[in-house]
């Protein structure tokens, strides 16, 4: 039934171990959120909710899923790790109290692996009290050291099982864009179009949105990032959508600008800028080409075209377990595109109270154009 | 149409300020993300999506919603606070560039407000490494202390504005289980039945749900905290849903089991217990009792009916922005019930892979029982 299989998980945590090789830490330690679901679901299969969670991989022998008080039948349920632990610092943020729980603490957990030098993954929102908890263990935060860097490779290039998964996300995101063509009418609020969307993809074979997704409508349409509100959207306006499927861990998503009605002539011309350097980010994105090459062919475009005061960012960012991960690709990108690495196109450009985004996800291929892992409605929406 | 006023919102800066002025510090930076809103929606009314936000409160004078550097049109549609500032350090995992940008640091935030002691609400999820750029701002450790227990007082206790809005939350999470009644039929998966009840709350006036709502099943229904699965609903077994609308920031719940078709009597017992825990929970919580007492007397019953292996945890937690807040309502808890403290009664209990969770909002008033919610569809709902 799913695609992801247990050889899959194994892999990675042996991936992992390989780049642990080549270091002194003794472990990394992998922090994932209820929002930021990513280097946990990646190495064990579970993401949390309400609570917070770790997996901790040491240079060698099994991994470990560090769950909190309240999550032990869920996690053990999905982990695709034996070995689950609990543990008072991964509680929700309600800090119950849980009277009698004997849960191990840090200096219990880590000394159990021999861990003395450990690396942590998702540092950048790793919580300072953790942090300190940890480092009393260790004896220090000199035994405690930043390892995204090291992670980044393992997750950059998906293997063939993850692009399956982006695939499908891809196709299921479809749905919900449909959805939302064939119900949106004057007068629906954003909220209730961005249920559609939802309701089509939990029951096409989402297991959840990939992200909060969103309908900005009119003067909110120029928000880059957004949330629905209770506007009812009208006619000769944009009414711009970013919807997207998680499946099995993996989010990708469709970025639309929609009009309903007549579409002034100014909206219609600045639509199809942003649809025409989507275009061109797909045509560009190839192995061995530089990452910042694309971003200034793509914003040099906008520019010439007299869109330069509406770029907020570059055309593209890493996709994978969140719809939006590292690395972006923007002028001052200092990489290389590789076969499998896998990007959402993402063009949002905004001016006077009015914006879109045409977005659509990519994989990069050894030779020739990147795959697109969508074209579903890339074309003016207007609905007259 | 909205609940929610200018002066409320207001008024909420004024009550942290009385708070900060019996305390040494200049400020209160309150932190929170895209699936931890609730600091930052209390005081600005904006909640971020992608990136993380705060507000930062001085003792006298305006305060100020600071954001990440794509939330910009985002947070002024919706902020209550005018003063709208970026900073890199609250943007998005992916940890874009923005090549050119010349958002502000802490040094410069903190002291164009004069801050040299600040007090950080949200403390136990405040990242590490932002904590270290405030540190190395205002001049070490020493100048920054946690203000969780500052602000609690600010948030425990609703107003007349924020009931209503958690009485309507109840009322659109109501629609949601109502929509899951008429159309759940064996075979369907948990997460289709999930973006059912979702999409009746966006239709029927949610802005959002209130938590990754879900629905859990057979051998599945024993999780305490759940994400939906693929998984069909079958006959004869324990369906589990938790449902929460949003509504102006405020989450409540509504947690029923399920039958569909004949319910074996062992399960229709167990049920029964956890329904009658509940309404002795009800009818327990009054202003001036003391909140240990309830959850006493509450887990005594359990554990008199024989199921108290079944407990994990107290029958009752705040609730408000978050549909779980401080405080929990547990055997340890040290305070006694007030009028206008909020909760979710909320009696979970699992066994041998099954289990249920019964829960609906409450308002503590000054004399009598606790206002309910919600009690719809509070029985055994067992559809032959």
């Amino acid at each position: 039934m799913t695609i992801l299989t247990q050889a899959e998980f194994d892999g990675r945590v042996l991936k992992a171990q390989a780049a642990l090789a080549k270091t002194e830490l003794d472990a990394v330690l992998v922090f994932s959120t209820e929002s930021e679901p990513a280097g946990v679901r990646y190495f064990s299969d579970y993401w949390p909710s309400f609570e917070t969670a770790g997996v901790l991989i040491p240079r060698s022998g099994a991994a470990a899923l560090i769950i909190g008080p309240e999550s032990l039948t869920f996690a053990t349920s999905r982990s695709k790790l034996a070995n689950v632990v609990q543990t008072m610092d991964f509680r929700e943020s309600s800090q119950p109290d849980y009277p009698g729980s004997t849960h191990p603490d840090w200096k219990k957990i880590l000394s159990s692996f021999g861990i003395r030098k450990l690396g942590i993954s998702g540092f950048h929102m790793f919580p300072y009290t953790i942090m300190m908890n940890i480092a009393e263990a260790l004896g220090g935060m000199q035994n405690i050291s930043n390892a995204d860097a090291l992670l980044r490779p393992v997750y950059m290039k998906k293997s063939a099982l993850e692009l399956e998964c982006l695939r499908k996300s891809a196709r299921i995101s479809e749905l919900g864009f449909k959805a939302v063509l064939e119900h949106i009418k004057p007068g629906m609020t954003e909220a209730e179009l961005c249920g559609i969307a939802t309701e089509a993809m939990l029951s096409g074979g989402a297991e959840a949105t990939g992200y909060p997704v969103w309908c900005c409508s009119g003067p909110n349409s120029d928000q880059a990032i957004s949330r629905p509100t209770l506007r009812k959207v009208g006619t000769g306006e944009i009414i711009h959508f970013s919807i997207g499927a998680k499946v099995e861990g993996y989010s990708s998503s469709i970025g639309r600008p929609v009009v309903l009605g007549k579409c002034p002539e100014e909206l219609r011309c600045f639509m199809q800028v942003g649809l025409d350097a989507l275009n061109m980010t797909f045509d560009s994105m190839r192995a061995g080409v530089s990452a910042a090459d694309v971003a200034k062919k793509v914003h040099g475009y906008i520019i010439d075209k007299g869109y330069g005061d509406a770029i907020l960012y570059g055309p593209a960012h890493g996709c994978g377990q969140m719809e939006c991960e590292y690395p972006f690709l923007e002028t001052s990108s200092d990489y290389v595109l590789e076969e499998n690495m896998t990007f959402m196109g993402d063009v949002f450009l905004h001016r006077n109270q009015t914006g879109f985004r045409w977005e659509d996800g990519l994989i990069v291929r050894a030779e020739g154009p990147a795959e697109e892992l969508s074209s579903y409605g890339r074309q003016l929406n207007i609905i007259e």
